[in-house]
């Protein structure tokens, strides 16, 4: 099987409301979410409903098109979507391409064209895959994360479909565990061979010779190349540098912000304490910064960024 | 509160019986567990009722009197034992001290010993702690692991009583949540300041300038210095390295096993892939080997090894 662009999320011109695949439901079951106005949308996005910088984009479009079938005040409805998750560069751009013009049609062609991309920096990044390459992701930069086929997993899809991926070992990538519950069942559906390990285990596994490349997928990328991405991410990165392996970073070139010259200027989400723990004091920051330096390329839609 | 010795664990002749506060109950409730049959303190141990290497073997000198008080077969008894946790080389070393005389007063003075060994090494250790030190430390070297006291958590305890400790950073320690269950734990009952964090944090908070320092036990250290802990302690190394932080190990001198001469030749317990997750396929090493050249020091009870 393979999940649909129109499975993951679409507007329902219909009813009207932003329709999603509820990402907090998986892979438990595989349940629509039904979002009639933009609080629930914005609520939606808050609580992972939908997560993922492109899928975020995507639906924050749909959301701007929504607040115009329904008449309402289509600044107000901005605001209250770039507010829902600070981190994600490419919900602000996603308002920019539809503020003008946000139609059903405009949102569809750019969840569209998202998908599309998807799939052009995923055939870029499967030429950096050697033959039999055991492969390792965090998070989920999958067709979830993207609103269709993926990046970091696009890759993986596309690395597979051209035989040159044997296996991936998945972060289970605490404290949502997106890795366990989402990358594994993507995988699932399409058939890609998998194990998922804790988090601190992948060090252990780079040391034993069992992993070949680290890809991941980026949440905002600043004009100097560094990366903000889930939680964890910068810890592989210095981990594949100590153990000379490729790390890669998959996402649209709407991840890159011109406007932010280093990663310092990135605001880092800091979540709820208690998705670590209810029962003890915890500290909670979402993302992490990986420096340029130990990324071994960026790839985009337009190929691989030197 | 301090956790006195033998409410973490003891020998009960009245019964007779292994008694011990159940550690995979924690922290929701501190409960014991009467372990009857060399059997149920196998399972004790297997199920990790009882965990961390001195604590093992700890259980395996009280197995082995509790043995010889029911008139078993004390060498069948022995090898169940030694055959319950591969990794802890403690198991073996106290299974050896107590095998002429496997009385209760034999098994009871080795826990003594064990408890006042924490205490010198932890006094050894906070020596190396700068005033205000922030520390980190992964899984649960405390009082819990060692039968009391503690060994990493023995060096938190003796610095913060020395007044050279500000707060702990407690990595959660998947996928048994050591640190977010017993870790954490601990520390509330002393009043040492903590917060926990999802283990892949670590790095961003290195990064962050919030760690100055790592300090965590040891499973077994080969002759050579290299050593076997919970998985993502090697991860920790490589890290601290990065981040030129020092990375400290604590832990008794029966954990030294001079019959390994490198940590290549330490056998690593894979445990039950169900315990990352249960819906898709996993791999679970619980052990990793830290090479002796990312250690900065060794502490035991004898000093600072160098």
């Amino acid at each position: 099987m393979s999940l649909l662009p129109e499975q993951i999320i679409r507007l329902d011109e219909s009813v009207p409301a932003v329709v999603l695949l509820d990402q907090r439901r998986l892979p438990d079951e595989a349940v629509e979410l039904t979002c009639r106005t933009i609080p629930e949308l914005v609520d939606a996005i808050r609580t992972l409903a939908v997560r993922g910088a492109p899928a975020i984009g995507v639906a924050a479009a749909y959301g701007l098109a929504l607040a115009a079938l329904r008449g309402e005040d289509l600044t107000a409805a901005e605001e209250a979507l770039a507010a829902s998750r600070p981190t994600a560069v490419n919900l602000f751009w996603a308002l920019d391409q539809v503020r003008d013009d946000p139609t059903p049609g405009r949102a569809r062609a750019l969840h569209e064209a998202e998908v599309e991309r998807c799939r052009s920096m995923s055939a870029h990044a499967a030429e950096l895959f050697p033959t039999h390459t055991r492969a390792l992701t965090h998070c989920n930069a999958g067709g979830l994360a993207t609103g269709g086929y993926g990046s970091a997993v696009g890759a993986l899809r596309a690395a597979w479909e051209r035989k040159r991926l044997d296996h991936v070992l998945v972060d289970e990538t605490r404290p949502l565990l997106q890795g366990a519950r989402l990358t594994a069942w993507e995988l699932e559906q399409v058939g890609i061979p998998h194990h998922v390990i804790a988090d601190s285990a992948a060090a252990s596994l780079m040391a034993r010779g069992e992993v070949d490349l680290v890809v991941t997928g980026a949440d905002r990328i600043a004009a100097n190349g560094d990366t903000a991405n889930k939680i964890g991410t910068y810890s592989l990165a210095v981990l594949a540098r100590h153990h000379g392996i490729p790390f890669y970073v998959v996402a649209p070139s709407s991840t890159l912000d011109p406007d932010t010259s280093t990663g310092a200027g990135i605001v880092i989400e800091e979540r709820d304490a208690t998705e670590v723990t209810p029962r003890f004091p915890a500290r909670n920051p979402a993302f992490d910064v990986t420096p340029r330096e130990l990324i071994t390329a960026i790839v985009t839609e337009d190929g691989v960024l030197s």
